[in-house]
């Protein structure tokens, strides 16, 4: 392992993926759109919020800035090639909906898309949005949550029961090994 | 897949894991802490921003708040038993580092300590510290960045050379397969 000082902007900023490809679905004006991000955390638990970064220039950011609410779900691996086409589609130039053949179901509490083949989603109420460089993280509240219940065991997700989208960087996706570990003592 | 309504805290808000566990090392009026972390994310390109989410009730937390800098290291599967110690001992009680027998190194560019072991690392100059909820986001500005130049692979980590430390939630630990997929058109 070798230093480097760095100076100005890093080659890459992906030492710490993989990270789930987790996906934000927004409505506003009319319109429907969906984005993949791997720049993503829970952020508190009471109240639970749940963040998502993204760039200005990415036209689901304008539609956040006037969307009360937006969806994140949970994709698992077999998905990869239609996340990947949702992520190198900007909704400025099409509707993503139409031209990737996108089907989705709407949230039971906030007027959120959620994606089709989701093993669990959120529907966020958005609370806050706060600039970090080059990036706005929008906050959102947890106002509801999806689960296929078999996709987890004991307050865990089971990656026997499902493998999630795990992004490397460029362009390069995965998925967890089904073998785990926990310690004896727990 | 079903909905639940949710009301007040979430029984779990662990549902976008898998993600990669880093390591948190900061030093502070003689002290040296470590800390795992699994809520993190990039937070910037430029600047390049990173950011870690710490509960005030962590001792890292009151650390991190009198402490100018702190190092963010990633490490691979084999470390896991270590890192779960680390996890699950106070650092407000005892000295990690004597209770654990931890190596470091120290950080080529600011005053922190480096978990030994790690594939890549940032060192991170504190730059804010805002609130989420429950939880404080550390922001860091990269200084210096280490890397392990075998594990990366045409800019992204490389799977086959290195297996990262994944968590699912309740001490169920995990690694990405060695397999990935890419598209043909990339």
């Amino acid at each position: 392992m070798r230093p480097f000082r760095l100076e100005g902007k890093p080659a890459r900023l992906s030492h710490f993926y993989p990270a789930t490809v987790l996906v934000v679905g927004v409505s506003s004006a009319g319109r429907i759109n969906f984005m993949p991000v791997v720049w993503h955390s829970a952020l508190s638990f009471e109240p639970p919020l749940f963040g998502v970064w993204i760039s200005p220039k990415r036209f689901t950011h304008e539609m956040l800035q006037s969307a009360p609410s937006f969806s994140v779900s949970m994709h698992p691996q077999e998905q990869w090639r239609q996340i990947h086409a949702i992520g190198t589609t900007s909704g400025r130039r099409v509707c993503k909906v139409k031209e990737l053949g996108l089907s989705f179901r709407r949230g039971g509490e906030l007027d959120v898309p959620i994606l089709q083949g989701a093993y669990a989603a959120y529907e966020l109420e958005k609370q806050s949005q706060i600039k970090t460089g080059d990036h706005d993280l929008f906050v959102g509240r947890l106002r509801a949550l999806w689960e296929d219940e078999s996709a987890f065991a004991g307050e865990a997700l089971d990656p026997k029961a499902v493998s999630p989208l795990l992004y490397f960087g460029k362009y390069l996706y995965g998925r967890p090994c089904a073998q785990t570990m926990r310690p004896s003592e727990v």
